[in-house]
């Protein structure tokens, strides 16, 4: 679909993965908003509500991060074949695992990589998590004291040390558009 | 909408609950065929799939039952709030849980209690659980060695050993084109 034209009953899933402090739920929040302005059927999965409840009780584990990755996975594939818009937004470290799920999705699988250098997730630390895992008060912190394994043919690759959040949400926004899940804005003066 | 208008995005939950044995699968199989002849989206979450995708771990404690249930519940209401035509078939022995997750889903929720005597579930044995069961080699089993609840107010009441599972099938279907989720069919000689 690169005509433009939008099958209302096509669903996908954004699946932002990246660093804590990376920017991922900052913009996945103001795509959010587009696609509900946008669309009918949009859900979020985000790290919390599927720890709740879905994965509570699971720890921070290579297998244990894994299996929570596929869960999510799971149900966001029940909801893209169904036509929902999915947003994930998940620090997934294992690459094996994201690449289960685009298996199991297929193409309506949209990987973004929310990347920023560890150092300026660092100074940033939103949650006051990186001071914690610099002081050896959290285990198996990912980018300090665990993997994080970058995707290697992410869709999108945004670098959030190098433009603003909006500007990253709106590379999101116009992927979503070339790809024929979104239909380009009418305007006045025509077709943006 | 009881004027047999059809809403296309409105989905439900069917949530077959019941003793091994009574007829969960062996019904929801012929309302499942019957559903995606008649309807786009349609999905379904038995035990096995979700002990598989969300529930690898859990036991078959009262805690680990309900955690079951909930997510099953969970990801049942993803999906009906979003048009699906959800089926579930899933022993769900506790009343508590199983209202919780109909709080959750609200008016969409259709329980749906398949009811057999424990006897002649054991008669039937098909997977020769009772067996096992009544020997002491499973531990914890639903109606034998571990509770179950049955539903106090269940939309439908369907009593397996005095009707056919056609018969079951057809009341589930009947009741869905009373309620306004499905359109009854029409045929030459009139709507049926």
């Amino acid at each position: 679909m690169q005509d433009g034209s939008n099958d209302r009953d096509r669903g996908f899933t954004l699946w932002f993965t990246g660093l804590s402090g990376a920017g991922k739920t900052t913009i996945s929040e103001i795509v959010e908003r587009e696609l509900r302005l946008r669309l009918g059927k949009v859900e979020v999965l985000d790290g919390d509500i599927v720890r709740t409840n879905l994965s509570k009780g699971l720890g921070f584990s290579k297998e244990d991060r894994d299996t929570n990755v596929l869960r999510i996975g799971f149900v966001a594939n029940l909801l893209t074949r169904n036509g929902v818009a999915v947003i994930v937004s998940a620090i997934s470290p294992y690459r094996e695992a994201r690449n289960r799920v685009r298996e199991d999705i297929g193409e309506d699988f949209i990987e973004v990589y929310v990347d920023a250098p560890v150092e300026v997730c660092a100074e940033r630390d939103v949650k006051g998590l990186y001071k914690k895992a610099f002081a050896g008060e959290i285990k198996a912190f990912t980018g300090v004291s665990d993997p994080y394994e970058p995707p290697e043919n992410p869709e999108l690759h945004i670098k959030t040390a190098q433009e603003s959040p909006q500007e990253s949400a709106r590379r999101v926004i116009d992927y979503l558009e070339e790809r024929g899940y979104l239909r380009p804005v009418q305007t006045l003066s025509g077709t943006r």
